[in-house]
Order: C-alpha cells, then sequence, then structure tokens
C-alpha cells in the first residue's frame, strides 16, 4: 500500500491505526513516525548538527519565537536561512511560538489581533500575530511552518477552552492568508483541552481548512495521563488520513509507543534533552540517573543493549564522575545516548508498522521498559 | 640524524636548538614538539575522546590530586585504569597535584614531609607526599608521572625559592624510590623561580638523577613574559638533550614558538580549551571574540585559513549567537577549533624543523599572528 497524499505525505504501510509514512520537504524525505529532537533557539542542546544527522534525524524542531528574539528571522535569513545558518542539512520545523503564551502567561495578554508578552530576553513588549509568526517562518525558511495558536492551560473552564479553540480558528485562517516561500508547508493545532466536544469543534473547523498536516496540542501541560491518551486517541480520530499527524510536546517513550498506536506520525519533547542534562539516562530497562551512589563503580554502560558511541566508550562510573565534576562531556554522551535511544525506538517501531507487528512490538517494549517512565532501580 | 635516548624518547632532528622527536609510550608514539590539551578530570573538557584522536593528540594531560579527590585512584585503578575509564587509547601525563599547592596557597602548609591543604571538594584536610602522588599516578596507570614539587608564587624572595629549590630535589629523590608500573616513566620538575643561579642548581641537583624526562615548572604563575622566556631559555640548556623537555602550563601560540626554538618538547596550557569557553577564537591572524557585535551579521568561518569541522560548518555569526545563547554547542565548536588550531601549530612546527626552516616558519607565523596573544581587531 502506498497513498500519495497531501503536502508531500505519502502512507506506506497501516497496522491497525499505526501509520508508516513518509514526508518529502524540500530538504528531504522523513520517515515516519519520527521525534523530532528540539532545537528552540537553533541548536539542540549539547548536540552537533553532524551528530543528529548520523544518529538518524532527518527534521528537527526550532522555536520561531525564540530565534525572534535571538538572533532575529532577518538576520538569519540574511545569512542564508536556518538550514543553513545552523549547518543544518535535514528538514525544519518551528513551531510558532504559541506555547510561550502558556509557559510565559504571567507575561501575556491576549487579544484578537494576537498575543503580548515580554520579552524573556530584554524585556521589551513582543505582539505575536497570526500574520507575524508565519513572516518569520517564512524568513527562517524552515519546512513546516505552525501557525499561531491560544494554549489554554490546564484545568481551564470549558467557557475558557471555547474561546481559545475559536480564537485558534480564527488564527489559522489569517494565517493561511500569509505568503510563503517555495515548498513551505503549514500545520495548524488543534485545541480543546480536555474536553471532547471542543477537541471535535477544533479539528472540524480546522480540518476544513487546507493545512498540509495537523498538530494537536495543549496536551501534556499537566492534565492526567490517562485523560492525554484519552484525548490524543480523540483528537487523533477526527484528524484526515492522507495527511501528517503530529502530537506536540509529547513524551516518554511509553507516550511515543501509544501515541503511534492511536496513528501519530510526529513527535517531539525536551524529555530525552532535558533529562540527559539532568544525569538521567533512557534504557529498555527503565530510566537511570547516573547521580546514584550505587554506579559510582559501575563499569556496565548506560543500557547493556545499546550501541550507541558513549554506551561503546564510557562506564556509568565514569558518567557519573563526569556528571559530579560537572564536565560537559557528560551532558554530551547523556544526551546522545538519550537521542539514540529515541532514534532507535521510533526506527524499530517504523519496522513493526511495515511488518504488521505493532501491537507485539508495543508489548515487548513495555514488558521491558515497564509501563511508566519512571526510573525503576 | 636519529639517536635513541633514554626513557624511550628519540631526537629525529634538530633545528637550531629546536628539536623533532619521538617518545615512546605503552599507549603509542608522541611525536614532538607537542601540545597536550588538559583534562585534569579525566576529560579535556566540552570534548569527547575520539575527537581530540581525530584532531591528531596522542597525548593529553589530567592532574593527580583531582583524580584523587574525585573519583580516587583506587576507583579508577579497579575499573581498568585511567586510559580505560576516560576511554582514550593515546597516552597520559598526570601533573602530580604540586602546582595545586600554589593555586590553592592559602589553603595549604608545606613540611619536609609534603603539603597538607584541604580539599577543594569537601574540605577535608588532605596530604600530599612524594610517595602519595607516586602511588597515585601508578594506581591511575598513567604513562608518564610527575613527581612531587614545590612551586614557588611569584615574587617571592631568593631565600624562599632556594627552600622549594632543595625541597623538590629531596622529594624527586623520595619519588625515585616508589614502585612503578611497567612502562611508567616519571619526569621530575626544576624550579628556581626567576632566579638564574637557582634554576641552575636545581637543573644540576635534578639532572644528576635517573629520570626519563625533565619539565620547568613555576613558571607563566604572573612574572613578566620576557622573564618567563629568559627563564625557560636558562633552564632549557641546562637540561640533557636526549631526555624530553617539558615546559609546564605555557601558553600561547606564541609563547610555543618561542619555546620549540629553545628546545622544549613537551607543551600544556589551559588557554585553547578556557579561552574556547569564554567565546575567544585563536586564529592565524590573532585572537577573536564571538560575542563582539561586530560579528553579530558575520558570515565567515572564525579563520578563513581553517578547515576544522567547525569552521565547515558553522559561521562567525552563528557561534556569537550560540555563545550569547548559552549553548553548549558554542563551547563545543571553539574548543574544537581552538585544540585544532594548536594541533596545527605544533605539526607544521614538526614539519618546519625536520626540513630546517624552523626559524623561517617562526617567522612567518608572527608576521600573521602577532607577536603578542592578545586580540587583534
Amino acid at each position: 500500500m502506498e497513498r500519495e497524499g497531501k503536502g508531500g505525505f505519502t502512507l506506506v504501510a497501516r497496522d491497525g491505526e499505526a501509520r508508516r509514512g513518509r514526508l518529502l520537504t524540500r530538504h528531504g524525505a522523513v520517515d515516519t513516525p519520527a521525534f523530532m529532537p528540539v532545537g528552540s533557539k537553533g541548536a539542540v542542546k549539547a548536540m552537533a548538527p553532524d551528530e543528529l544527522w548520523t544518529l538518524g534525524y532527518r527534521l528537527i524542531l526550532a522555536n520561531a519565537y525564540h530565534l525572534n528574539q535571538r538572533p532575529g528571522e532577518q538576520l538569519v535569513r540574511e545569512l542564508g536561512g536556518l538550514h543553513r545558518f545552523m549547518g543544518w542539512r535535514g528538514a525544519l520545523l518551528t513551531d510558532s511560538g504559541g506555547y510561550q503564551t502558556l509557559s510565559l502567561a504571567k507575561l501575556t495578554s491576549i487579544g484578537e489581533n494576537g498575543v503580548l508578552l515580554r520579552s524573556h530576553i530584554d524585556g521589551k513588549q513582543v505582539e505575536l500575530t497570526p500574520e507575524g509568526v508565519a513572516a518569520m517562518q517564512r524568513a527562517l525558511g524552515v519546512d513546516i511552518m505552525m501557525t499561531l495558536d491560544e494554549c489554554a492551560p490546564y484545568p481551564a473552564s470549558a467557557e475558557q477552552v471555547l474561546r481559545s479553540v475559536e480564537l485558534t480558528t480564527r488564527w489559522a485562517e489569517r494565517s493561511l492568508e500569509v505568503e510563503r516561500g517555495c515548498g513551505q508547508a503549514m500545520f495548524a493545532i488543534v485545541q480543546g483541552g480536555v474536553y471532547p466536544h471542543l477537541r471535535k469543534l477544533s479539528a472540524r473547523q480546522l480540518t476544513a481548512l487546507p493545512f498540509e498536516g495537523f498538530a494537536v496540542g495543549g496536551l501534556a501541560v499537566g492534565e492526567p495521563k490517562a485523560q492525554m491518551l484519552d484525548t490524543a486517541a480523540l483528537a487523533g480520530e477526527l484528524l484526515p488520513q492522507d495527511r501528517p499527524r503530529y502530537l506536540m510536546g509529547v513524551g516518554t517513550p511509553q507516550d511515543l509507543l501509544a501515541a503511534i498506536a492511536l496513528g501519530y506520525d510526529l513527535f517531539d519533547c525536551v524529555l530525552p534533552t532535558r533529562n540527559a542534562r539532568n544525569g538521567s539516562a533512557f534504557t529498555c530497562r527503565g530510566a537511570i540517573s547516573v547521580k546514584r551512589a550505587r554506579y559510582a563503580r559501575d563499569p556496565m554502560p548506560l543500557d547493556e543493549a545499546c550501541s550507541c558511541r558513549p554506551c561503546r566508550s564510557f562506564s556509568r562510573a565514569y558518567l557519573r564522575h563526569l556528571y559530579l565534576s560537572g564536565e560537559i562531556l557528560a551532558a554530551r554522551a547523556l544526551t546522545e545516548h538519550n537521542l539514540f535511544f529515541y532514534g532507535r525506538l521510533m526506527s524499530q517501531a517504523r519496522a513493526a508498522i511495515a511488518s504488521g507487528a505493532y501491537q507485539a512490538f508495543w508489548r515487548a517494549w513495555l514488558g521491558r521498559m515497564g509501563e511508566s517512565a519512571g526510573e525503576r532501580e
């Protein structure tokens, strides 16, 4: 089965709801399901771009708001666009900055025209409008632009979330009016909090518009895990089969496997990179923290089953020593390991879908890793 | 001309006083003159060991005192020694910790038996003795051990420096009594401050003892540059031709070129790595600081004449952005660039000596770089 969809997306195989796809961009093809490492400021923390490529990543995420604040999208454009600026030969997706209206909520006011916030760098007032953030992303030259959305906090009343859904739709319509560069795709973001009827409303409104893909936003913002997955399931069902589906900000390896089973194609999360800098490594038997005294004399690699560069070179004892000594190499090694882990999880998931064995693959992983993302040992 | 010397050192060529040599260790050969990147705690800051190897480094420096404090030399020994612990396949030299008696001077008392200091980690009292630091280095399994020395501060009276010279000699004699592992060489450290007669005394006393190499210490501790080079020149003349000569803690590219002309073979300095983390890059036209506003829109690499990985991928504008954003990749890229610069400087110096063209090479470098290490632009 190969079904050519819109916006360069091809469904290669299905297994239940799980999808094996291929997303074509001007900067190469991206096999899905795919996890995007987060490089908000134009760099994935502790990693070099050639290392991300070697790990198999072909699509990474940056943030339009952050890059607008520093160094400014016009500077990036003058220097040849974000790909060239970063030295990254793969594809790029930028989040619009809508999520910052939540994470910097104390600083914002939201109106029909857009979002007002105070710069996290110099305190100056910044207005983000649907047209403005689309223009930023055009200037950055990214492959996939995200519309400005309003991400309601959790918890929020149904009235508040309804207003956020309708505003997000009006902003999405305005975003479509903005001129784009050659080959730039634009994804809209379904909101609706944890209210099924509002998720349905948001999905119905947005999927009526000609976007190349759809994201589900406003999850993983504090709601219970079960509610996150129920809402992701519901929202996923409402999205068209022929376009990519991006579950924003998710998540743990367990979350990714569940979301793939629901039919999601793209993911991003700071967990593998941020946890690495905090000394935590994902392994196929659960997470381990190299801070722990139990690893002081442990000659084993982070994960016995791992063939990443750090696992071929470094013991837990050495990584613990580096971490306690504040050495940059600790952050580097754990980040590379965690991104190798996430990359391998996704490539194995793609292979399992292609061979119709996703459920068995998923069960086997959970059997080894445990059902939750917490540390096992 | 090939002259087999003691302790695995072979003189391959001479050009004036400058020497092209080869130092054989149990972990491979080291072509000299060689610069050793500093990895005090068992890691060269921001670098991975395979990257240092790729840059051409075959000998790096660690610090016995630091590793004694954390994670402890016995732990390193249990895990197979420092090479294996670090995942480093080249050779290792450890400084003894004598220099810490200077840099942590407020915390120390110095007696005949050794140095008492308070741990910079937990405040506990630590006694460093000649026998103790040699045993640490034996446990670490390094290729080259340094004796415990007493490094007088600058300025210091002749009486004070005389006491330090004589104590250093007695400690060197005691160090020779300590059992070593197979193939471990030991170097003694000439002291004497900036007093010619005391440098002569120290060199005469130490070179009468059967060390495999000699270092000149107690320089680059605050004395004027001219006095540093005059003292290095004098001390160098007093050292045997057939053994390696190590000028400790030196220095700028200009210092290295001058010291090579004086007949020194080995160097270490934190400049390329520390300056990198402060945003400063060595170039063949002088140092540049990526912090400067003038580089905000500069599409050029750090150094037009450089073929290192960062210079092939990143503009000054991008590196400035990374530096201002606090991204680890800034420290990584500048460190890699600076170590590439130092490595290339040394390999070109070796080639120039071998072809009898060292003076011309040296003049040409100074003509491009300037006579001082300061920023030119």
